[in-house]
């Protein structure tokens, strides 16, 4: 049997994995997310690792964050581009694994190989068109339509999306590009930088929650108006927040004021927007876009 | 040869023809859209009388304003739904015009119609994923992804994504379901609402035109953030104001903040941000949809 290797790279930490999609992993490391020379090595090291123990991966697929050049024509194709995290700025993600490791790469958004695992294997098959979103450190998004990633000029940035403010709300944003773009109103650091806690040391009856639900609703209603998904999945640390889900589904129904024909009733929302499928979309993902380098079909 | 017949169905008026796609119509008809019995029996008598001049179309495509069922298991496949204009709420266009002139139908909304016109052959060939905007009575949007009209749980209503206001715009928004949604703040409606005159009625140098732009730009900012479109084509009445989609590529590329990979030069945004390439593109993608409906294949 041959295994595979997939990496998701997210803005805090990296989980690699030696297996294959949909299976409980054989080998798997969690790499915090520091400088990019010292966090690939940590993840060379953890491949040839494997493989010296009769584990070698046949294909490497890279879930990474963004933004990343994904046009296969360009000379930077499998960079982090212009990413807040500035000591990524510019860092060759899948050239140097690739070369490291000897082996071909798949490459996509964390965001996207999310979608496309939770589109295949997890809480949106058959759903098409498909959107994942993470909340967390930041806010993400990819696509899955008919059957493939979304991908165009560039990826989908759906955390980047300009926001109305809540009236109540007077926190300006911290979005070092958009300010009060979805991602600086409403990601992990925007709910720390406007109560001046963590978002797990918030009980869940504070009304920060209620403001976040506003606006993960108002993304999503957005969302649903700009693409017309089968399935919304809520990804991400503060995605699963007790209760959290279910309050923007409601909001999301209210700020639509049954203007779309679907989705309407309450069972249609919360079959609209779910809870991801698999315990780690993104590695999974990451999985099927190893195949898919190695050639394998997936379909 | 064979002719087709067009409808394009929008808010104010109605335009109906009978041709092929991409080729001068060989008679045409403009037709006000007033209460829907009459307006039907007025499309119906035009295509009609052209039959018995010697043009007999072989199918119809409609464009139609919306919301409308485009679900083809749907019984009510081919109405509209829940539009504000009251009167044609659970009208059976389709079906209406299908059964009087005894041909096939393709409907579509009139913007996904145009946005596939544009797409085959317009201002976005070769440009996928490609989005076409309205800015008139409404603001309407469709895109085409890998080649086809992009349709989820229904389709998309671009126009009702929720928009951050300009902080001096004290004008509420007139959406009847959103308030302050994009099609509420920016189209010609909005527009003569808030500076009691019509935008015709309005010189270039007005603030108005800044300020629609701003509008503009952000709506289809969000768009680049969730769809990653090659082209963004602007289209309807108010984007041909003199200067506008320069004002509204020029606002897009301050409000991006030099976020997107692509575009990030001026000559990007010219690109990206399109005036439409066909005089009526509804009215050809109309055609396009009779001549799929026919069975002819237009790929």
């Amino acid at each position: 049997m041959e295994f595979y290797g997939a990496v998701e790279a997210g803005g805090t930490k990296i989980v690699a994995a030696v297996g294959r999609a949909g299976e409980e992993p054989r080998a798997l490391e969690r790499i915090p997310t520091t400088d990019p020379g010292e966090t690939l090595d940590r993840i060379i090291g953890f491949f040839r690792a494997r493989a010296s123990e009769g584990l070698p991966i046949r294909a490497l697929g890279v879930g990474c964050f963004g933004p990343v050049d994904l046009d296969p024509a360009s000379p930077r194709w499998g960079f982090i581009t212009s990413t807040p995290k500035l000591k990524w700025q510019g860092t060759d993600v899948a050239g140097t694994l690739g070369r490291a490791l000897g082996v071909p790469v798949g490459f996509d958004t964390d965001v996207n190989a999310a979608a496309l695992a939770e589109y295949r294997l997890g809480a949106a098959i058959g759903r098409d068109p498909a959107v994942y979103l993470t909340v967390g450190t930041g806010i993400g998004g990819g696509a899955v339509v008919d059957g493939r990633i979304l991908h165009g000029a560039s990826h989908p940035e759906m955390g980047h999306m300009l926001m109305a403010r809540r009236e109540d709300d007077g926190f300006p944003g911290f979005c070092p590009f958009h300010g009060s773009c979805w991602e600086g109103l409403a990601s992990g650091p925007a709910i720390e930088a406007r109560w001046g806690r963590r978002g797990e040391d918030l009980p869940p009856d504070h009304p920060a929650w209620d403001l976040e639900a506003w606006y993960l609703a108002q993304g999503v209603l957005n969302l649903l108006m700009a693409l017309s998904p089968r399935a919304v999945i809520l990804g991400g640390g503060i995605s699963q927040v007790p209760g959290l889900i279910d309050r923007v589904r409601s909001t999301a129904a209210s700020l639509c004021a049954a203007y779309l024909d679907r989705p309407q009733t309450p069972e249609e929302w919360s079959d609209m927007i779910r809870a991801p499928g698999l315990k780690i979309p993104g590695l999974d993902g990451a999985f099927l876009l190893a195949e898919e380098a190695a050639g394998v079909s997936v379909s």
